[in-house]
């Protein structure tokens, strides 16, 4: 297909959906590592599709890609559309790469009909499955790239992630002096297309949707509740310091308080995704003296988690004098919420609503590199895609339908 | 020591107690095999204690011995003294053997003092720790042993308890075909004396107690809740299926329930002492799909138990369907309670008055041999002696001084 080929953006869509899916297809689902020869391979694949699309492709100090229009390529100032090319090991196809896609057919399909200037930047290494955390690939171009980051080990070969950067060829020195990779100068927005990693869309049967801003959250990998181990039928519940009924208390109460918090408007979701009495000691007729679990609680408002924290403390002393019990809760690890926006948002809601979709709004759960954006005080806007079975497993399933009708709200924001 | 040396308990306790630690040292404190050769040699070195003592000292078809005093020996009726002489693996030393020992000193004691004829009876094979389940000596005694009980295997060599038995010269072909080992006819009563397992006498600062009965109760292995996995941040609390927080839910609502039946007067102790997520599949930032939790349920009432049983059913289903989660329970597995006889509960009460002791009764959480002879229709009664740290431990610590003072209130009741 040649640049003056008719625009067909299905087709385009899945003919780099299919090659890529080829290129980094796993036992189960994709594998794309970040920072990888394959991810390497992947960007090549896509730069030279852009080009062979008529879109000039640069490589930037991330060793990203970057595309625009050719009539832009000397713009000073642009609005970048971003999105990431790795996955996380067995994952699925669209996460990340829609964003690209999307990007794609923006461009090549805006032939004079952008209002102003669009960049779009395919980024490396946003998944934390690879190196323990995310957004490695963005943080680098903000300059926020921590030294924890940087000797990170590989999933798999255990290489600090400083070596495998300097495998790529990228200022390592730069990254660890915090000395941001991008001049942040004349991006005027930052805007990314991403598929919903929960299953509001399909509940709520509408194809995509516009972000309002990118859930914060604390978590503890592993607090652990001590009580008194015991024999199960001997021990009086006068006389119990049970760490399990302690846990099943502080669990019932978040969520009480979870539910009052959805009533009065706020936004929050709270998981124990981790929970378990020691093996080695555990037995069906004793008393636990012990139990671990973690808890991941996000929310869009930062009053909100820095609230649940509080309460949370106060929970855990009120049930420790009333049980007897003791809680130790290890590190808690915070990231701040990111809200997009206003205006963009706002944008967005009207060009969904001029595509003839009711115009939907919602918060993002999962991070996003658009969130290291918008902390660097880029304003920063997102659109979902409807999509079953949640992210990062092989069996996400995007329609292709809800992508385009997702992608064209991005065009007709940046056509306006 | 001879038979006509003054009779000194303390000494002759701790003699046994001593020499029993010595022959059965583990690791950790004691290991006393069900139906090993060192459970015959400790049986074989009280056997020898006992004559050098002036007891009449017989062994029965279950291999077990039977002490009385020579008056008694061809005695038509007696109230039987028993307790086993097996041990958890590195459990503690008192567990069982106090009840053999106390039955030594009211028998060596007892001269021209004894109300009526008394044996004592020195058991095998009562823990669960080496065939999986309990009272296999007394079920041998009574006829109630089961295929199941007889097919399992040793904790250690897995060759059945069959050919353990049969090691032994037991006539499986009986025990198999239910068939007592034991003319129950003659034994008017039973009675055990045994540590208490749990905290209530060492927290209430009295030295022994009346057990009123033995705890039944049910039991489930791992039930499992399963409900839907997820995005931790992404999936909204309308449209969860959290088996964690449904889990949690079910445990404080039966804490609850407890706390109502205690303040109504009920007997209930309720422990899930094994609980976690799968650790193939869980990770913090993931709603799981499942949770396995064990629940064991004691009360001294049948009906408590059923009533909890049904409360369980409901609560389930209640919460199932609240919460779009599934409960599966997999096999419940039932011990009834059993209920010491009124008149000797009474009767050692009054004994206990009689000693100068404020009287004081209590469940037994735990199960004896006599719930095994209760339920075999034999009236039975049990006295408990303070302990600290529990029971099936090498930390178990009963002091001399309440182990006198309980085995007292025996004799106080057969002199009678």
């Amino acid at each position: 297909m040649s640049r003056h080929s008719p625009f067909d953006p299905a087709a385009l869509a899945a003919e780099i959906f299919d090659a890529v899916r080829e290129m980094s297809r796993d036992a189960e689902g994709v594998s794309r590592p970040a920072f990888s020869p394959l991810e390497t391979e992947v960007l090549d694949y896509l730069a030279a599709f852009g080009a062979r699309h008529g879109l000039v492709v640069t490589e930037d100090a991330g060793r990203n890609r970057v595309f625009c229009r050719p009539e832009h390529a000397a713009a000073e100032s642009w609005t970048l559309i971003g999105s990431h090319v790795d996955s996380v090991p067995m994952g699925g196809n669209f996460d990340g790469l829609a964003g690209v896609v999307a990007g794609l057919l923006v461009l090549i399909g805006g032939a004079d009909r952008l209002a102003r200037p669009v960049k779009l930047l395919a980024m490396r290494g946003e998944e934390s499955a690879w190196f323990g955390s995310c957004y490695l690939g963005s943080k680098m171009l903000t300059g926020t790239m921590t030294a924890t980051d940087l000797a990170a080990g590989h999933k798999g070969d255990n290489r600090p992630l400083r070596d495998h950067l300097a495998d790529l060829g990228i200022d390592t020195e730069a990254v660890a002096a915090g000395r941001p990779l991008c001049d942040l100068g004349p991006i005027r927005a930052y805007l990314e297309l991403h598929i919903e990693q929960g299953p509001l869309l399909v509940e709520k049967a509408i194809p995509a949707a516009v972000v309002t801003g990118i859930r914060g959250n604390f978590r503890y990998r592993a607090i652990r509740c001590i009580g008194e181990g015991g024999h199960s039928g001997a021990v009086p519940r006068a006389y119990r310091h049970d760490p399990v009924l302690a846990m099943a208390d502080l669990l019932s109460r978040l969520d009480e308080t979870w539910r009052r918090i959805l009533i009065t408007g706020g936004d929050l979701v709270l998981t124990s995704g981790v929970i378990g009495t020691d093996a080695t000691r555990h037995a069906i007729a004793r008393i636990p003296d012990e139990v671990a679990f973690s808890l991941d609680i996000r929310s869009q408002s930062a009053q909100t988690l820095t609230e649940m924290q509080l309460y949370l403390a106060e929970e855990m002393a009120d049930i420790a004098r009333a049980r007897g019990v003791r809680f130790e809760t290890g590190p808690r690890v915070d990231s701040a919420p990111a809200m997009m926006d206003a205006e963009i948002t706002e944008g967005l809601m009207a060009a969904m609503a001029r595509r003839g979709i009711e115009p939907f709004a919602m918060a993002s759960g999962g991070g996003h590199d658009a969130a290291v954006f918008a902390q660097a005080g880029i304003p920063a806007g997102m659109v979902f895609v409807r999509n079953r079975n949640g992210s990062h497993n092989p069996h996400e399933a995007m329609e292709l339908d809800d992508f385009l009708i997702a992608t064209s709200i991005l065009a007709a924001y940046l056509e306006e």
